[in-house]
C-alpha cells in the first residue's frame, strides 16, 4: 500500500492544482466558478482560498482518501487517471473538515505547525474549510469523465447523506465532550465514529462505486468495507492516545494523556466507567470532567482504564471491525492485486503506518 | 407583501418541523438520515443540532426567502402547498449562514439576544450552522414533489454552484475587513454582495424555475432580479448605518457606527477614498484600520463619507439595481397578482420594511 500510495500522490496533487490553482487569477475563477455578474478580487480570493488549502496541503497528508478511491477504480476494472478528478473530492473535504474541526476545538497545532486559523485569523480559516465542502462537489457539474445524468444524481444524493451523518457523528461527538455525564453506549460511540470518521471513507467508496455504475450490493459492500476500516482506525487513534500515555507505544507524536485531558468519551472510557468499581468510574468521570488536570490526575485515570481491561477490550473491538472489513472485500470479485491492497490497508489503518 | 409573508409563515415553520423537529427521536433520525449502523444518540442529536437551531429560527425573521419561493411558485402557475418542503430548503442554508457567520464576526448579539456561540459553544453552534448547509440539501431527494430526474439533479447542480460563489463573496468580504488598504473597485464590491447575499437569493428564485421545469431565459430573469434585490439590499443596509450613526435615520438598532468600527470596506467607503483628497482618503483608512476608535474618530470618518458625497452615489446604485430588478419581471408572463407582490418586494427590502 505504501507504495501505492506514493506512485500515485503527485498525480493527486496535479489534479487538485487543477481545482484549485495555486495561484488564483481571473479566467480560473470563471471558469470554475462561472462568470462573475460584476468583477470577481482574485487577489482576495486567492488569500481566502487557495493560500489557507495549499498551507495544509503541502504540510504533508498521504492523500489516502483519493489513493484508495483510485484502488477501487482500478479494481473495478477502470483506469484510474480519468477519474482522478473525482479522487480530489474526498480529499478536499477532508481537509476542509480538519480546519473546521481545528476551529471548533480550539486546537493549536495541525501537523506539527499553528493550526490555520492562528495563521489567518478563525473568519479567513473557518470560510476556506466551509469553502472546501462545496469546491469539490462541482466537479459533479463538470463531469470529467462524461458520466451519464444518473450516475451524477447518484453521486450527489450519496454525497448530500453522506456529509449529512458527518456532521451528526462530529455534533454527538461534541457534545459528549462538553458534558460531564453524558449515558452513552458502546454502540452509540460505534455510531459516532462511523458517522464523523465512516461518512468520509464511505463517500470514498461510494463514489468509486458510482462513477463506474457497480450494482448496489457492491457499491455497499465497499461501503461497509470503508466505514468498517474507518472506525477501526478511530478505535486504534483511542488505543494509541492511552496506551502511548502509559508510556508503552513509544513515540506518537501526541501530547502526554490529550484525550483524557480534553475528557474524551472513548470506547476505552465508556468500558472502564461500565466494568470499574461506583468509586472509580465515579473518579475517572471526574478526573475527565475538570477544567485543568494535574500529570498525576491523568495518570490516575489512565490507570482506572487500564485496570478495568478497556484496552484489551478496545483493540479485541477494533480486531474484529478490521477482520469483518476483510470479509466484507473478500466475497466481491476483485483481482488479487486489490484484494491484497485493500487487505494491506486495513492493516496499515490500525497500526498507523499510512 | 406584509400580508404574504404573515399568510405563510406558520405554513412554512410547520414544513421546518418536517425536517427538522423540535423533538428529535430515534425514528426521526432513522428515517431522515438513513438507518444506523449501530445506534443512534437522539439526545446527543437533540442538543447538537435541534436545540439551536430552534432557538435561531424562534427568535424572529420573516422567513421571507421561503415566502418568496412561494410566490415564484404560485407565479409559475402551481400550487404552493405542494412545494413547501423545498422553500425550507434556503431558509435553513440562510440560518445556517447566520450561525457560521457570528462564529466568523465574533459577534455578540444575534436578533437581540445572544449570538448561539455564546449559548452553545463555539464548537457546537458551529457544527450546527454547518450540519444545516447540508440538511436542506436531502429534500431533494426525498423528492416529495415527485420532480423528473433531470429536476433534481439541475436542482443539486445548481444549490452547489450558488453555494460555491457564496463563499467566495464571504471569502472576499472578510479579506477585505483584514487588510488595511485591499484594492476594490466598485464592481469588485457589487461582486462580493452578489455572492456573499445575492447567492442565497439566487437559490430560491432559481430552485423556484427548476423545480416547476421553467424555461432557462426564465430561470435567469428571476436569478436576476434576486440578485439585483439582493444587492440593492445589501447597499441599503450600508446606507442605514451610516445614516443612522449620522443621526438621521432615527432608530436601526444598530450601535453606532459598527460598520466603521469593523473597517467595513463598504460601497459608501471605496466611493468616499475615490473622491476625496488625499489627506482625507487616507485619514478614512487609517480610522477604519484602528483596532479600536473612539466616537470622535468615528464621526470624522462619517463625515468624510458624507462630504464625499458617498450616501447619495450609493443610493442611486442601490435605486438603480432595485430598478433593473423590477424589470426583470416585466418581461415575464406573470399575472398581476405575481408581478405586484415582486416589484413591492424590491421596494420593502430597500426600505427595510420586511
Amino acid at each position: 500500500m505504501r507504495e501505492t500510495l506514493a506512485e500515485w500522490r503527485p498525480a493527486v496533487d496535479e489534479a487538485i492544482t487543477d481545482l484549485v490553482p495555486r495561484e488564483v487569477d481571473a479566467d480560473y475563477l470563471e471558469a470554475y466558478f462561472g462568470e462573475p455578474t460584476y468583477e470577481y478580487d482574485p487577489d482576495g480570493i486567492q488569500r481566502a482560498l487557495a493560500d489557507p488549502l495549499w498551507e495544509l496541503l503541502d504540510r504533508g497528508g498521504k492523500r489516502w482518501r483519493a489513493v484508495l478511491f483510485l484502488v477501487f477504480i482500478e479494481g473495478f476494472g477502470e483506469d484510474p487517471e480519468r477519474y482522478l478528478p473525482y479522487a480530489c473530492i474526498p480529499e478536499i473535504l477532508h481537509n476542509g473538515t480538519i480546519i473546521v474541526d481545528d476551529v471548533e476545538d480550539e486546537a493549536r497545532k495541525r501537523r506539527g505547525e499553528p493550526a490555520l486559523h492562528h495563521i489567518y485569523g478563525r473568519d479567513v480559516a473557518l470560510n476556506a474549510g466551509n469553502a472546501m465542502y462545496f469546491l469539490p462537489l462541482k466537479v459533479l457539474t463538470q463531469n470529467p469523465a462524461a458520466l451519464p445524468a444518473d450516475r451524477q444524481l447518484a453521486a450527489y444524493e450519496m454525497l448530500i447523506a453522506e456529509l449529512n451523518r458527518t456532521h451528526l457523528g462530529q455534533g454527538m461527538d461534541i457534545c459528549w465532550h462538553n458534558e460531564r455525564d453524558p449515558q452513552i453506549t458502546p454502540d452509540q460511540y460505534l455510531e459516532m465514529c462511523a458517522c464523523k470518521t465512516g461518512c468520509l471513507g464511505r463517500i470514498v467508496a461510494r463514489l468509486a462505486a458510482i462513477v463506474t455504475g457497480q450494482p448496489e450490493a457492491v457499491e455497499r459492500a465497499v461501503a461497509d468495507y470503508a466505514e468498517l476500516t474507518a472506525v477501526a482506525f478511530q478505535i486504534g487513534d483511542d488505543i494509541l492516545d492511552v496506551e502511548n500515555s502509559l508510556g508503552r507505544a513509544g513515540e506518537f507524536g501526541k501530547e502526554f494523556g490529550n484525550d483524557v485531558r480534553e475528557g474524551k468519551k472513548t470506547l476505552l472510557v465508556i468500558h472502564a466507567i461500565e466494568k470499574s468499581s461506583p468509586e472509580k468510574a465515579e473518579r475517572l468521570q471526574e478526573i475527565l470532567a475538570a477544567d485543568s488536570t494535574t500529570d498525576e490526575e491523568v495518570l490516575e485515570a489512565l490507570s482506572i482504564i487500564e485496570e478495568a481491561g478497556s484496552i484489551e477490550y478496545a483493540r479485541e473491538r477494533a480486531l474484529g471491525l478490521a477482520e469483518q472489513a476483510r470479509a466484507e472485500i473478500e466475497d466481491l470479485e476483485f483481482d488479487e492485486e486489490t484484494t491484497r491492497k485493500l487487505r494491506e490497508f486495513t492493516m496499515f489503518v490500525i497500526e498507523r503506518d499510512v
